[in-house]
């Protein structure tokens, strides 16, 4: 089981509009749109996918991390460790 | 002239790899794979688009910003307010 | 209780780093010092920022969220919203 | 000469401020005040501390890389190549 199993369908439609948006940016190149128009759509695509990673994080919680701490333990310990080290990484990235 | 014409081909390489990096991580979700991995995943999308918008903005101040600071006055003015606009929205995203 | 009772000293030790940090800054800036090296010293103070509230939220995961879930139901949920939410917020900032 | 030599007044004035966050984060943490309000003060002070940055990154164009270009050659050349790892820094900070 995967913590965003229910928004599966939703996930995916949210991962190819960004395909969308990284391909509308080589497109953007290809064509030599202004540099700044460029970086305005790369911040666009950004916060999209950041968006994508606070979504699955919730979802991480509410299901995976939840049933870990139900179990208890050292498990339980293992997940929320888990769960912080990837929202530091999300932060730094 | 834009301030990344020299390095279209590097940029769209650049790109092209972000690109399959959004539609793996397509596939993971499809596959069910687990959550943080795909976090992860979406971090290192996230970096690397980051690490694009970078060299964008290098190119940018080393041509469009230099050209117009030679020509001087509101031109000039203008181009560094904008640039620092997208600076300001990537460190935000 | 909170998240962080354990950890209060260390906690307390690590802001009054960053202040000091921040003091410097505004000597920094009173001795006119290098713009870029004034900027160097931003980033160290920012990241030092988000690296207690990461502590800061390991702790609340590992305390309150915990108990939030084992009491379970709406309280649980909530809290779990709450978090991701101050995640979004540590993203975006 | 410094890029913010017109703006220190309202930039120490600035940095005076995130100070006092951070020493009312202090007095947050000493009264045991709820982790995510503890959250949302350090999202704030790190939000402040970058538009502090961006201020100084923009004096910094608009003074220094601008001196520089009108001398060109390598001055200029590694004015640019400074102003962008800071950008990068502050984007991964």
């Amino acid at each position: 089981m995967v913590g965003y199993e229910a928004d599966k369908d939703a996930l995916l439609r949210r991962l190819r509009r960004v395909e969308g948006q990284v391909r509308g940016l080589q497109q953007m190149v290809t064509d030599e749109r202004y540099c700044i128009d460029v970086l305005t759509q790369i911040s666009a695509a950004t916060k999209a996918l950041q968006s994508v990673a606070v979504g699955l994080l919730d979802g991480h919680l509410r299901h995976c991390v939840t049933d870990a701490i139900g179990e208890g333990g050292p498990v339980a310990e293992a997940k929320i460790t888990e769960a912080t080290a990837a929202v530091e990484r999300l932060i730094k990235s």
